[in-house]
């Protein structure tokens, strides 16, 4: 099977009618029509066997979660999916392993409307770059460096599950199959929050996808924003999976868990039931965690106000 | 150095005032201003070590070229470069490669004004993903599709030197050091030839550029155009340091070396004029070295007429 075989088979597929690209696969470039009044959202990621993934990983839920982090993205700026390219590092074309990989991927973007628009497939070890391309009105999209002192920082979703499984799968714990299977869910095939983000547009200040950890990432709100926070460690959504774990295991692992592809997100006090009334319509749960303040970093209190004392490291790739 | 070090030294630079996006590097996505008439045009390319480009290679060179080998498809489609993501994948945070890389990266982008965005830094194999953006007015942008019988077809530069260095450094043949040095500026640092690109709006009836070979890439525009063509084989311009090659060897680089990131495109005869001048504005060679015609497939003529008979095979990458 030659490279533009492969691509024909596996990538190209149908015109159809909610397509918006002028131009898809098979030339130089797409097109994708500008419109005035509107911005392009746009974001890269990159997933690496044994960095990203473990080698012999499920195809089909590898094409999920590579389409989903990026789509995470989009979320986290308030951004419509549009459309996205796909670069892709083989060792060699294993025609089974593209059958599903490209059934994982297209069932998502399906979900999404988010249609497959170029890339690049070449031999290599095995890479998967995603560039994803969303859209919002001028001026509306969520962006990191306008929270303000007295928001109410909130979080969606629950956290620490992906966290949990990964443990397990690199043997510093053991859990039972029903745990793991459930906590596993929540590493390989993440959900981006895709419509919560649109719903808080308008209403919330700032906000980002957590996949470093929620400490970590919070912090890149606070940095950009010139703000500090006070989370209340009690308050913090732990995954099913994790509430009969050791409260010390699941305290670290929703503070800094990573893979978790949740939105964070503050917003002014005046909001808290605008922001319910977007949950409820984008049928996520939201959880209120704590308050944007004035004193740089992130202060951590248990459900009685006393400090918390955790070592808390986000996620570094060359740490 | 962290990742997020690691991205403010070597990637972030201060605010500019040429730049486009309204929102650049450190947030979920970047944002780019749509306007209203225009088309965005998007390409993606992933260079792999060792299959690409030699482990070892020159870092700044290499910057030049992964970006080089983005712009060269907007060249074909006639794009305006605006703003690219880089996706990087590094074994380990290699100071010394990465201000080289930056370099010849940012030097190639300013020259064409072309921002950096976005993007993601992970460890592992050594692999370089850059997604590019363009803009053109509707319906203006080069397409492989619309070439049309009787058309004359032309190539810009000179084609075959990057395959000539190729061959050398894969010990197929030796060449002395003058005609080596002179071919491998070819293979490691290509021009785009994105003025000539643009220049060619609104004259050329179809473009793409070549990478994989003259004859491969020329195939594309025929099969989705659904004509054919006739080359003239003595008519390739090939390097200058070709020139003193076998003639068996010049053709089959000229015809298939791949590498080249010349444009090769299709315009009618009544505007010859109109090319050349486009030609000499973008101060570009171009030659005119065959025409589209009817019946499919591509026919390769010597001067006197007489048919050439050479085995050409495109690269394909899973072949």
């Amino acid at each position: 099977m030659s490279e533009f075989d492969l691509i024909a088979h596996y990538f190209v597929r149908p015109a159809h009618p909610k397509n918006r690209a002028t131009l898809g696969i098979g030339d130089d470039c797409a097109l994708l029509l500008q419109q005035d009044g509107m911005q392009t959202a746009i974001s890269s990621d990159m997933l690496v066997e044994d960095r990203h993934f473990f080698a012999g990983a499920d195809a089909y839920k590898l094409g999920h979660k590579s389409l989903a982090v990026n789509l995470s993205d989009l979320a986290a700026m308030g951004a419509e999916p549009v459309a996205f390219t796909l670069a892709l590092s083989l060792p060699s074309a294993d025609e089974p392993w593209l059958a599903n990989f490209s059934a994982g991927l297209f069932a998502l973007a399906d979900q999404h409307n988010c249609e497959l628009i170029g890339g690049d497939t070449t031999k290599g070890p095995l890479n998967i770059c995603i560039t994803i391309f969303g859209q919002a009105p001028i001026g509306t999209a969520l962006r990191r460096d306008t929270a303000q002192i007295g928001d109410d920082i909130w979080v969606s979703g629950t956290l620490g599950e992906a966290r949990l499984a990964l443990g397990a799968m690199r043997k510093e714990y053991e859990l039972d199959i029903a745990t793991l299977s459930a906590a596993a869910v929540r590493l390989y095939t993440p959900q981006p929050r895709v419509t919560l983000g649109l719903a808080l547009r308008g209403i919330a200040h700032s906000a980002l996808d957590i996949s470093d950890g929620l400490v970590g990432d919070l912090g890149h709100i606070l940095k950009k924003s010139g703000v500090g926070a006070t989370l209340n460690v009690d308050a913090l959504p732990a995954g099913a999976a994790l509430q009969n774990q050791p409260k010390e295991l699941r305290r670290r692992f929703t503070l800094a868990g990573g893979d978790d592809y949740e939105l964070c997100f503050t917003a002014p006090v005046s909001k808290r039931e605008a922001v319910l009334g977007a949950a409820l319509a984008a049928d996520t749960n939201v959880t209120r965690i704590g308050v944007i303040d004035e004193a740089p970093g992130t202060r951590l209190l248990d459900r009685d106000g006393q400090p918390v004392d955790l070592k808390i490291a986000s996620f570094d790739h060359f740490a």
